[in-house]
């Protein structure tokens, strides 16, 4: 018999076991269990790339919750609500060895470390649930924002003791040179996609874009022919500014041409959601491949004319 | 101990058990628990249409696999693809009677009986897991298209022959009037929202641009005024043609003024995907409430100039 059936005369239902969720190794790693499902996979029947940073967002909230230390937002501990602060993200970095296909079952680790004196670092690691493979393997940082004034804030010394005594020092990536951002040159863009605008569906609970859909815009900009027979492999995205409903956004995209200035040195800092890089590599099915290709991207606010 | 940790050893993992998933009744219907998780939640932390929709589908690919029918095509029986059948739906009519929250457990029951000589209807409940209360009915036409050709299809003797054993006579909704579409005067629609072009990630396993994605385009139609505060608690729509990649869309919508004039005599009906109707109605924190609106609507192909 399954546990949800054993329940099923509808006494109160733990969501741990709905969720096929646990905590391991001292408590300091969050599992769940995912099955791969219809809507989740595209034309070629394997999970997007969203989907996969879906399941991160999902295992980093229901962690926090597991972990006791969830007030009422979208992963915020109850010192940070009581500050009036969210969670941001600043920065993602993903590795993908190979997507799941529909009707895999997936199992990700998810967990936090320091980075810095305010900021947090999580780490995901999907593994093929039947083999034990490791599917992808992605690392992100994260820093508080006060939700009325939208600016970045110091870390409570309240809310570092909420949290501090999870952290597991562990990294799910080696990065080389913490993977820096080629600066793209954005009159000479060779893919410009423009006009692109939010969906209402597109926000989250903290009221502004949710993280996962600037990656959709970045793959918009590609034309069809580079990124259909081609699956993204490696990707980097900094976060700088919040994107709200009303703004129009512009996705650039040129092959990576090595330069000595990186994205930490962007003049338009200011006016950039989002400078980043990644790498397509030639599907398996793919005869006419042309070897791994790599970007480098900017999202920002549009300015017309 | 939950079954996914007594089965941790990396045996074969049946993955209905991860599903959460079983035949009742007789083996007739299909039922699966979701919780319902951060990223199918908007804004107000409630579920969207949309991740009904999904969730919808989810189960009714599920439900094909589970009976032992599905070949390994999008819900296709191992008959269907000996003939290059697929099956695109005709019709879907859904009433909300409360949206799931974030966290929440539901229930969704599914079940197939026949529509006409040549088609299929799926009927779907959902339920509030710990209450039993409904939450959702819905129901649905589909009919068979080949692949090659893409023109409808009579239903093959040998695929009746393999689905009708799983027929159920049940309704999960009465319908007054099969809820007869009110045509949109096209020059007179009071919110066009023109140039929607897909996303890669919209089109599905067949394609082509998965239904669920015409009601995000659907609602994209309405001003924020209207969509913000209320929420979706009817629609209808008939799909009438494919939408591909390639093509752009024009989203019409109208407050509905009943006519004699309904969607099956509609002239402009080669060019038409999709005519629909939906109802709002004021949320329970929307102070400034105007009652339940009711709209009339109509995707079309654009045509330039």
């Amino acid at each position: 018999q399954r546990r949800h059936e054993q329940l099923a005369g509808k006494v109160e239902v733990p969501v741990d076991a709905l969720r096929q969720e646990r905590l391991v190794e001292g408590g300091r790693v969050y599992r769940q269990t995912f099955v791969i499902r219809s809507y989740e996979v595209g034309v070629d029947k394997t999970a997007s790339i969203e989907t996969l940073l879906n399941h991160f967002q999902e295992t980093a909230l229901n962690h926090v919750w597991m972990s006791g230390l969830a007030g009422d937002g979208f992963g915020a501990t109850r010192g940070m609500i009581t500050n009036n602060l969210i969670w941001v993200v600043t920065r993602m970095h993903v590795q993908i060895e190979r997507y799941p296909t529909w009707g895999d079952v997936v199992e990700i680790d998810t967990w936090v470390l320091a980075s810095g004196k305010n900021g947090m670092r999580r780490d995901w690691l999907i593994r093929d649930y039947k083999s034990g493979q490791i599917l992808a393997r992605a690392t992100s940082t994260w820093v508080m924002m006060n939700q009325k004034t939208r600016r970045l804030s110091k870390m409570p010394d309240e809310v570092r003791a909420e949290i501090s005594p999870h952290y597991l020092e562990r990294s799910a990536i080696l990065e080389k040179n913490s993977e820096k951002i080629v600066r793209l040159e954005e009159d000479a863009a060779e893919y410009v996609r423009s006009n692109l605008t939010p969906r209402r569906s597109d926000l989250d609970m903290n009221q502004h874009v949710n993280n996962v859909k600037y990656i959709g815009w970045m793959l918009e900009s590609l034309p069809s022919p580079v990124s259909e027979g081609h699956e993204l492999t490696k990707m980097t995205l900094e976060y700088r500014r919040e994107c709200n409903q009303s703004d129009v956004v512009q996705s650039m995209t040129s092959p990576e041409i090595p330069s000595p200035s990186v994205s930490g040195s962007s003049p338009d800092k200011e006016f950039s959601y989002s400078p980043g890089s990644f790498a397509l590599t030639p599907e398996m099915t793919n005869s006419a491949s042309i070897g791994p290709l790599q970007y480098t991207h900017l999202l920002r606010l549009q300015h017309d004319g």
